[in-house]
């Protein structure tokens, strides 16, 4: 069973996927940096190399969990590539012609395991939040995360109540594409290696995200690995700043900026846990808008576009009369 | 004085403009016609022949007004082309490069009269609300306007009170660009031939009309003597409805509805007074909405997003972020 696991001893650049946009090196601190507070007050993303905010956690091989973990259910993704391109069940019913590019399943722990061990060319990525049907030595793990440290950080920030704690568990080669989520994370690293890129709020207009009534609504249209310069020409601008994360490093990942993660190639399986909190209340607006609140006002007014519409298919031509040819060109 | 003055006799194809799109003849209907009411109970646009609304001012030369219509002072706005492009002076302050192709002049009725006679090439064109100061010979001609026929349009279709009547003197070959207002309109045509072509509403995409924020809100910004199909590819599309109205005749003009007006070449003044009643509240609503609807609200969104963003040069890039490249294609 060991062969499957993820290691801890490093990797090297060959493990890692390619792609045709210009990347820098995300910052990385030790928790003990004087300047660490400011960079996350600033909402700037950046990987914590010593919080030991998982630590507990890092004894979480498939063996450990396969007689710790419970006897609850999980959901374990299927995916016919190595894409796990997320989508919102609750927006298929408006769009008969989507078709989901992985698949969700519910099983024991155990069955994952099996899944894990079968040498067939599927691939599998399980993705569950913890909760009260782990057993008491997984209970006892979760209680020694540094809550300290996690508690510090939302109450420093203004971040609302911390929302879950996923369990991350892929195969070697797995991407989640990229997207966007509405609140802050502290992903935490325990087991294996993961390629993060991250672009920030203002690239929004380069990586062209869904609409928001579509099922894959906060994920980038555009094919990192074959991107279509004709429908999505600003995506040549597009600059990331990547990190590759290790067991025990902690990323910040502030809401509403653009995020592609990969299980390195040839890696074995890759462990996560991520602490979701809500994100802080609004406060005094100040002028100009920072994007990431221009990313927010888009999202109500798609909404309300689709709501008032009350016809999904309407909406694009709607949009299009409103903007082309009227706010296309900048010389009004 | 005659010379200068609107004639009754007819007109010929020589004194329409020219221009690139197809038009058809607008429908033209008595005020007995049984079909009347339902076609204007529809928002369709119908030329009314003989409802005789404006008649008691069929001797308003520019004589008989010089001796009656009193002391007050007139709005004539001078051009120096033919074209009268309306702007909204309240919008003017945060569009620094706008420059107004015409200047609105306040004077007395004798000094428009006068310029009338004037052999030199400026063009000017009275549009003044017809006020408490008019001669007690003028205001006997309003009261004998046809209110009944005007009431009754008012209260079978629900409009809202009268807002304004504005008494338009224009200079042969004047032309009103196209643009839609937000008010039901009975536009009595009284002396000299006026040309109007019209556009539905649906058309709103075809006609590119400027952002809300601009002082020119509510008018095409294609140039119909010289289109840039580049900037404005749909303009390709447009079809209008027109006719030429002669005294006694008075065109529905429903909310919303494009329209451009020309005062016929070499057809002398033309002399019009229009009756502009409040939009009927709005009332249940149905789907899928009305082309109407969906300009009112458009216009609702873009006004909403300029004062979030609280700058208006940040509007275009707003909207083109929104929705290039994520609303542009219908595949989704
Ligand atoms: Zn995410
Ligand atoms: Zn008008």
């Amino acid at each position: 069973m060991a062969t499957v696991e993820g290691g801890t001893d490093g990797w090297d650049e060959n493990q890692l996927r390619k792609y045709t946009f210009p990347t820098t090196q995300l910052q990385r601190m030790s928790c003990k940096d004087p300047r660490l507070n400011d960079v996350i007050a600033r909402e700037e993303p950046v990987v914590i190399t010593d919080c030991n905010l998982a630590s507990s956690a890092s004894h979480w091989s498939l063996e450990y969990l396969s007689s710790n973990i419970g006897n609850g259910t999980f959901s374990v993704y299927e995916s016919d590539s190595h894409l796990f391109k997320y989508f919102d069940e609750k927006k298929i019913p408006g769009h008969k012609d989507f078709r989901p590019e992985m698949r969700r399943k519910e099983m024991k722990f155990n069955d994952f395991v099996a899944l894990m061990q079968n040498p067939e060319q599927r691939r599998f990525y399980l993705q569950q939040p913890l909760n009260d049907t782990v057993g008491p030595q997984v209970v006892k793990d979760f209680l020694q995360f540094n809550w300290d440290f996690a508690k510090e950080q939302q109450k420093r920030n203004g971040w609302g109540p911390l929302t879950s704690n996923l369990l991350l568990i892929g195969m070697a080669g797995n991407v989640t594409p990229c997207h966007y989520d509405e609140q802050e994370n502290l992903f935490a690293q325990v087991r294996g290696y993961k390629r993060v890129i991250l672009f920030p709020p203002e690239q929004f207009s380069c990586l062209y995200p869904y609409p928001v009534h579509h099922p894959h609504d906060r994920q980038c249209q555009v094919d990192f690995e074959n991107p279509d310069y004709e429908r999505f020409p600003l995506f040549k601008d597009v600059a990331g700043q990547e990190a590759v994360l290790g067991p025990g490093d902690v990323l910040f990942l502030p809401m509403y900026w653009f995020h592609h993660f990969e299980s390195l190639l040839d890696g074995g399986l890759t462990t996560s846990v991520t602490f979701w909190y809500k994100a802080p209340p609004v406060g005094k607006v100040e002028y100009p808008l920072k994007p990431q609140q221009k990313v927010a006002m888009m999202r109500n007014i798609e909404k309300m576009i689709t709501e008032a519409l009350n016809d999904q298919h309407e909406v694009a031509p709607f949009m299009r009369n409103m903007v082309l040819g009227r706010y296309t060109s900048d010389d009004l």
